[in-house]
This record gives structure tokens, C-alpha cells and sequence, in this order.
């Protein structure tokens, strides 16, 4: 592995894309709100053999890296500011994957202006570590929230669920009865998110609550019920699906556990007493927020579901 | 290991003590400028057997990270926000210890004014590792930065020198000819970071470039040196030590190296036309800036010395 002032100057000094960042030559940099706005700041971390395989491509961890951050960014409403990045590389590292890396990320900057602002390099007897801490600007007052869900409110998603959990599947290779451009189609939506940068913004003022989907449907869900205080009646029936994930489910019913549990959609949920307008993503219906119990519930075909039969753990 | 969940409401809840940090139930974390200011951010990695000892306390882990990351927001002239902090915890790390962790965050986060805003807590295979963000406010266009030197410049350090990279020394053992007393006062030194934080805020109008001492003085400087185009002529002889370092030196002269080229101080290290005032910490000149080739040169006994000799390797 090269010296750390190297593969700072020469792989990632690059994504510095603003005056802000001081070319990554001082231990800080500089970012400054617009009259009006306030900032939001997510960090997220991934392991090696933890939340990426051992063998996963550069681009793909670029990919899933940059991507449920920006998906955080875009749950809150918020215009992407800029990144730091804290990178653990294990000692045997080959310069070309971090050359990869670095290279990976750059369209992430350029198509969401999303400049690298500063972070670290170290080396590490373990396994890659990755810490991504994610600034975004919002209206000062206006960031949605999993706080403000009201009984009485709609929840919607944007695109479709499902199609991360059943893309692990399918690049594990255990739906290979889907057509190969089905299998294609869910991997991809797993290994690259899609974050609704534009969606959350356009959110403001009309969404209730939000958050992204990232854990699962059902477990995000969850903790907007958890921190509004209200409880959630999900249809899975008007949960919308892609054409791959139905085509899968017609060959496998239960999977539609992996629907509504599995994680990595990086679509929106939200709630909103009318349906929102102006959004670059098609929003689809699936429940009602209702004054009970903080808690959620989901109805299949009429019935209501006991969701431990569904395995989730991480929610009351 | 407890739940991630139950880790976070327990354990770093209490520490996000801003309505901003939306009690960590959120994704993100608001924060805002006052009027007419901007932030910094800066980003720390450390991991286990790399950056602290394997049997390190989580106590001086903690002061560790935190205190390296406010000496950075120091060295840009900065006033603490907050920060988000990642935590990749082997599967088998006690409760006890996230606990003790946590609670050894608690007085920074109160004497700084500097909470917890966010952040995520993973499993590892591996080390630990910890990943702190630091955001900080300064006046708009003001920051300090390493940038600024200019020829006829005096270089100042805050403080005391070497007690750092003594402190391990004295920690690991090799100091025993000391004093218990000196022993001591050196081991904390390097335990503990004392961040110049107000200093740093006083720096502001008066020093023309700053950076902390956590790679070394020569190093640090040289940084200095090489963003800001200068050559630093550093009079060895003038460089403030401790009582404790003194006596070190008495015993070993040799120790001189580990004085200018070992890291761990947290002083910091500026340059200005004219003596600061108003700081809250003793200050030194040390040397001079130069319009010469970028780079550093040690004047000791009046003689120049070859800095291969002090074995540095990372600069000009």
C-alpha cells in the first residue's frame, strides 16, 4: 500500500471539488450554509464481511457507500453538501483497488455535486472499514423527520420495495428460475442505490414524516412508529413491486417475507395527510397511521399478519 | 454485545446533548451557524493495535479520539459543534466496555460544549475502530489555516514540546531513570490531549498559519511549509520543554529526536508577524519562516542539522 499523503494526493484529492475542502491539505475544511438553510450530518460505517462481501467489486462498495448516504440525506429533505471519509485499508491492499475506489466514487460527486471534504487514511490489521459522514443543507426548520407522523395521515412509498433484498438473492444466486434479466435487473438495485435525492427535497413542506428504507420496510417503518407515537397499518397487497420482484414472488410466495423485511431499497416511506405533488419518482399508497400502540401492523389478503412469523426482531 | 439499538439509547443517548441530535432516533442530526459564521469539519480514524494499545482503557481511548479531534477543530481557529462518531465493535467486546466508553465521552462532551450529533455502532471481525467527525463554527473567512505562512513570519508553539512522544516512552516503560513524578506527568500527557481549543480561538486575526502537533513538530511543520510555500528554520534550543522533558533530555540527550520528531502534543503551531496576545496558554518562538524552497531546517547548537539523521520521512 502507498504512503497515506500519497493516496491522498493522488486518488483523492480528485473528488475535492470545492474551494471548501482545501485540496485536502489541512487537517479541516470549510462549508458555509446559504442565508436560510441549517445542516443536516449522517455517518454511517461498513465492514468487510459484514456489509460487503469479501470479494466485492470497488465500484460496488463506492456504490453502496455513497449511495445510503445520500439516501439518508434525501430522508431528512436535504440538498448533499459534501462527504468526509475515514478509509481502514488492511496492509496488503493492493494500490489498484484503492485507485478503484477513488475512481468509483467520482461519479457520485459529479452527479449529485457531492465534493469529498476532507476524512482519513489508515491502515488496519482487520478487515476494510469504511466511515462516510454526509453534510446536506436544508431550509432552516423545514428537515423531515421519523418524528411527525399524525394519526389520520397516508403512507406512501416511492418507487419499489423489495427489489434490494430480492437483488442480494439473485447475486447470491438463489433465484436463478427468474429470467436472467430479471436476476440482472434486482441485483443491480441492490449493488447501486438510487437515493431520491430530488424526491426528499420536493418532500418538504408535504410529508408529515420520512425515512428511508434501508433496514427493511417493515423495521423503518417501525421506527417512524416509534419515534411519531403512532401506529402503522400496512396492505402488503398495495406494496409496489417491479416486474422482477412479482415475477419472483409468482415463483415463491414467502418470498414475500423478503419484501417486506429485507433492507437496501434505498426508496423513501413517508407519511403525508394528502397525496404529495411534484415528485420525479412514481409514490404509491401502501397504509394509514393510526392513534394505537406504537407499533406495525401488516394485512395480507384481509388478515392481519403476526410479523415474529416474519422474523423481524428490532421493533415493538 | 448488546443490540445496536439498545447500545445507542443506553450507552450514547445521553451524550447528544442538543435538541439537534433528535435524541439519536433519527438518521441525521440538524445543526446550524450563527449568522455570519461558517463550519469546519475534520475526520479521525483510530484502530486497535495501530492507534492505541490492545489493552488500552476506554477511558483513554476515548480522550484520545476525542481530544486529537477538538485539537484539530483548535488549529482551525474553531469553536466546537459536535460530531458523529462510528464505532465497529468486535463481536466479543463486553458491554462494560462500550459503557465505559461512552461514559468517558461525557466530560468533553460537557467541558467542550461539544455533543454527540450522531453516528453508527456496527459489528467487526476485526479491531476495533472508531471514526470521529468533528464539526466546528468560525467567523466566516477566518479560519486558520496552514496556508498563511509568509516570509518574515516568527514561529510560535503553544505550551510544551515532546512530552507527547516522552509520555509514551515513560507509558511503555523506557523512561525509568525518571522520576516516578516525571513518569507520570509524562505517561498523562500523552494520555490525555489538552486541545488548545480557546488558544486556537484567539489565533484568529493574529496567526497567519496553524496547525496541532499530532504527527510531530518537524512533521507538522513541514505541513506548514509545503501548503504555504515557505522554508521553516526552527532553532532546536528554543523549543519549550517540560521540567519533566528537561530532565529526560539530562539523562539521554539522544531524546532530542523523539522531542522534535514524535507525535502526540496537541500544542499548537503557528506562525505570525507579531507575539499573540490574549491567549489563555504560554507561547514560544521557536523560529522562523523563510522565502526559501519549502521545507524544514533544525538549527541546533547553531550547527544545521540533516534531518535524515532525526529519521523523518514524510516531507520536503
Amino acid at each position: 500500500m502507498a504512503d497515506e499523503f500519497d493516496i491522498i494526493r493522488t486518488y483523492f484529492a480528485p473528488l475535492a471539488t470545492t474551494p471548501g475542502a482545501l485540496g485536502l491539505t489541512d487537517d479541516a475544511a470549510i462549508f458555509a450554509a446559504q442565508p436560510g438553510f441549517e445542516h443536516v450530518v449522517t455517518t454511517d460505517a461498513i465492514v468487510q464481511g459484514v456489509h460487503f462481501l469479501d470479494d466485492e467489486t470497488p465500484a460496488n462498495i463506492a456504490a453502496k457507500l455513497v449511495g445510503s448516504n445520500l439516501s439518508d440525506l434525501a430522508s431528512m429533505g436535504a440538498i448533499p453538501v459534501g462527504f468526509t471519509l475515514a478509509c481502514a485499508w488492511p496492509k496488503a491492499t493492493p494500490d489498484a483497488f484503492i485507485k478503484d475506489f477513488a475512481a468509483s466514487l467520482k461519479p457520485w460527486v459529479e452527479d449529485y455535486q457531492f465534493p469529498l471534504l476532507g476524512g482519513d487514511t489508515v491502515s488496519t490489521p482487520g478487515p476494510l472499514v469504511f466511515s462516510l459522514t454526509a453534510i446536506g443543507a436544508v431550509k432552516t426548520g423545514t428537515a423531515l423527520t421519523r418524528g411527525g407522523a399524525k394519526p389520520g395521515d397516508t403512507v406512501y412509498v416511492t418507487g419499489t420495495i423489495g427489489d434490494g433484498a430480492l437483488g442480494l438473492d439473485a447475486a447470491r444466486g438463489a433465484l436463478e428460475d427468474l429470467t436472467q434479466e430479471d436476476q440482472a435487473f434486482l441485483a443491480d438495485r441492490y449493488r447501486v442505490p438510487k437515493p431520491r435525492v430530488q424526491a426528499g427535497q420536493g418532500l418538504i413542506g408535504q410529508a408529515h414524516a420520512a425515512i428511508d428504507i434501508s433496514d427493511g420496510l417493515i423495521q423503518d417503518l417501525g421506527h417512524i412508529a416509534d419515534v411519531s407515537g403512532v401506529h402503522i397499518e400496512i396492505n402488503a397487497d398495495a406494496v409496489p413491486l417491479s416486474s422482477a420482484a412479482k415475477s419472483a414472488l409468482a415463483l415463491d410466495h414467502s418470498l414475500i417475507n423478503r419484501v417486506l423485511g429485507g433492507g437496501d431499497d434505498y426508496e423513501l416511506a413517508f407519511t403525508a395527510d394528502a397525496p404529495p405533488t411534484g415528485l420525479d419518482v412514481p409514490i404509491t399508497a401502501i397504509g394509514r397511521v393510526r392513534a394505537e400502540t406504537a407499533s406495525v401492523q401488516v394485512i395480507k389478503d384481509g388478515v392481519p399478519l403476526k410479523l415474529q412469523t416474519l422474523g423481524f426482531q428490532h421493533f415493538a
